[in-house]
């Protein structure tokens, strides 16, 4: 056993203290660095993504800890999709057709709260706040840090370092630059950036709009997306082009342009931002990147985890998903390989690596269904025979949304495979008049669907087989 | 007119001197700055790629420059693979069902040289050799160097930079470290590496093997493949993977292993290389990696091209016909937007981005293709028919291959999808029997077989059109 190791985690955020809480519920004495104060008693949320959506794979990871209770507390449900149109006209999608399928609208900094008390409760457990990490001398498992109180620099040496420091790691940074091994890594970034705007409560402190839905204004090059908050109000995003397209983040310099843009594409929303000039000139524009790397590891001293080993774009409501599960992969492959710590690494990146990697590859699938095709005519059909058979065949039919959030027994890769094969299917039927898309169908006709799509997606699925010859 | 600008060059390998040559015929002034000596007086290729694989894109772009036939003088056609089996059998497959079709062997160095030779007839090119670029101030486009003769560092100011250095380079290393705008990178490597050997001339300064062929030993996880050389010798390679699998560049580190690994996979290529202890001990292990990125350029100061820009694998035989073809590329947008470097830069991009991403990921396809599938029986029908198809419909029908290699006037982006649902078509057709493989076709046979694969082509495309909703 090596519980005896002094593990340091740099990082406090979402994963990193769901991690440190875990470490310390398994014995291990665990140091945690956090570059920013203490959430619990700062407000340091401005302009950053202030509500994210928990769903099944997080619940999943929270439980193992046992803070699923906490969390459940703070929750929104949201049952699905309410899309706006330029006239204000509204249309509803649901994200599943099973009962007791939705998302949730929970405040990062709240949940964030809850890890971190939850961590503090364990005495094999010290947190550090404003403590910077700005490198790691990873052979030595030496992490260098500046404290932003005393605006010393100081060092910790530990037995196993892992970065929980989210897209900008200094652990990762310091993989690229120390050159020690081949270092796979890509950063990609949308044309578009994101700008967070609030549709507040209203005077008796309750929403303006349906707290129930996930609500989107998609306008092809613009869209913009609102969730809700315990308080009443909405936290909006802004999703808008740096300098293409007649509006865009570089040409939106004035009050006049930012209300005529929004009185032309979302006159319904601004209505309800009485605040906007100061909040889009004071908010920063944040940008959206897509990170994947390999290897995670660096022999049996230092370990990436979430964001910092794969950051993704926030289309999927997957990030804080994605990153909480890989404290329950992570924690099956210690109960399996535990005391050998470049054993549990490898085999932990070959386990997960694939299912980080399809979701980030399916947030971008998102990012352009939610601006483009949400209220494209074949997409809403599909949507609706989806609804219809999850509805009717609950235990047959899963749409790639529902496998990806829903069945967090099915890993992302395999989910992402086996959900384009239908989407593929069921467009292709539906745009061949294959299948009826009447509103009200029978259980007999239903089915009749359901068998052709099945057919279809195994045809697809073994001919993509054949075509790779494998 | 803007040919009064100081134009620096950094890196005068293939791309940079073919650059700085078309740049020179255009009236440029153009300062040529290379790391290496002179590789017309100095011999520098020790295990690096000495022989590279020349085709239609690369000529198109050296006839540019009025180089193509210098070029074609030291060319060795190789009109197809030669595949060899562990027993020693060989077998071949054409590049292509029409004549006049072939790849080159050529040697990279007698290339470059002929190249560098070429721009110095011009009085306004300089070249340095022997200045290492270190980093690039992007903003105030100064460069800086250090002398491998003097060993001093110095600056060059220049008013446009281009940075054909190579995968590894130096300009676009400072748009990372930079920060001045969100920059896309990517670095994969393979799980393998390579290593270079010889087979030598026989006694008369003749081939051992075939010269007629690109030689290929495929093994699944390991691989060889050997191109000729003018002077009767072959530049053999070696792929494998660096710590997997029961041979490794990990675990061959005595002579006894290295031998029982030949003697066991590749017998005949064994007999035929002399050397191989010390060759395998001296020359160094490559590793084999893609890099693509964007933008490429900076404002109107600076551009990255060729490997720089897009430093692919070496499986498709396209890394230097790519580059070659980036200049073929500039140079008619440089006819457009002459006298406007942003707007040459960034349409330069836009037309060329699609075509390097898509060349490198065909090259990935192709290190499978080569490793696994050329002895695959499908994979072998589906060619069979192929160069039917190629000799007996030649304006007709091409294959991804001489899409790719053959057609220069089709752009890597189209080939690579038009290619990949042909082949796809193809390989389900034969798997479902729907078309006859046997060995002697009668033209008609022939044609019925060209319309499915055409008919199934295009559903295929058109499938893939609804599924992604464009």
């Amino acid at each position: 056993m090596n519980k005896q190791d002094n593990i340091l985690i740099i990082g406090a955020g979402l994963c990193g203290s769901l991690l440190a809480l875990r470490l310390a519920q398994r014995g291990y004495k665990v140091e945690l660095y956090e570059s920013r104060p203490d959430l619990r008693t700062t407000d340091i949320s401005a302009g950053r993504s202030i509500n994210l959506a928990l769903s099944d794979r997080g619940f999943k990871a929270l439980r193992l800890a046992g803070v699923e209770d906490k969390a459940r507390e703070i929750c929104i449900p949201m049952y699905g999709r309410l899309i706006h149109d330029t006239k204000g006209n509204t249309f509803s999608s649901n994200y599943s057709g099973r009962e007791g399928e939705y998302i949730n609208s929970i405040s990062r900094g709240d949940l964030n709260g809850i890890l971190l008390t939850e961590a503090e409760k364990h005495e094999n457990v010290n947190i550090h706040f404003n403590k910077k990490c700005k490198s790691v001398d990873i052979e030595n498992t030496v992490a260098h840090f500046k404290c932003y109180e005393t605006k010393k620099e100081f060092s910790i040496d530990a037995d196993v370092i892992f970065g929980t420091d989210g897209a900008g790691s200094a652990l990762r940074k310091s993989y690229y630059l120390e050159k020690k091994f081949l270092f796979s890594y890509s950063q990609n970034y949308l044309t578009h950036g994101y700008k967070e705007l609030e549709i507040p409560a209203d005077k008796l402190g309750k929403h303006q709009i349906s707290k129930d839905h996930l609500h989107i204004w998609p306008r092809g090059e613009y869209m913009l997306i609102a969730l809700p908050n315990l308080d009443g109000s909405f936290t909006v995003t802004l999703f808008l082009s740096y300098d293409e397209g007649e509006y865009n983040f570089n040409n939106l310099i004035s009050e006049e342009k930012i209300t005529e843009f929004f009185e032309k594409e979302f006159p319904d929303a601004l209505a309800l931002i009485p605040s906007i000039k100061d909040e889009f000139f004071n908010n920063p524009t944040g940008a959206l990147g897509t990170v994947k790397c390999s290897p995670w590891h660096y022999q049996n001293k230092t370990l990436l985890m979430g964001d910092a080993a794969h950051a993704i774009v926030p289309f999927y409501g997957q990030g804080m998903n994605a990153s909480f599960e890989d404290v329950t992969v992570f924690d099956a492959i210690l109960d399996k390989y535990e005391g050998d710590w470049q054993t549990v690494f490898k085999a932990y990146e070959k386990a997960r690596k694939q299912d980080t990697d399809a979701i980030a590859d399916l947030a971008i699938d998102n990012y352009y269904e939610m601006r483009d095709h949400v209220a494209n005519p074949l997409f809403k059909q599909k949507r609706k025979i989806e609804m219809d058979l999850e509805k009717t065949f609950p235990a047959e039919y899963f749409s790639k949304y529902s496998m990806v959030t829903f069945n967090e027994e099915i890993p992302y890769a395999q989910a992402m495979k086996k959900g384009r094969a239908q989407d593929k299917a069921l467009l292709n039927l539906i745009a061949d008049d294959e299948v009826s898309t009447s509103l009200e169908m029978t259980k007999d006709e239903l089915k009749i669907i359901l068998q052709k799509v099945q057919e279809e997606t195994n045809e697809i699925l073994e001919e993509d087989k054949i075509a790779g010859l494998k």
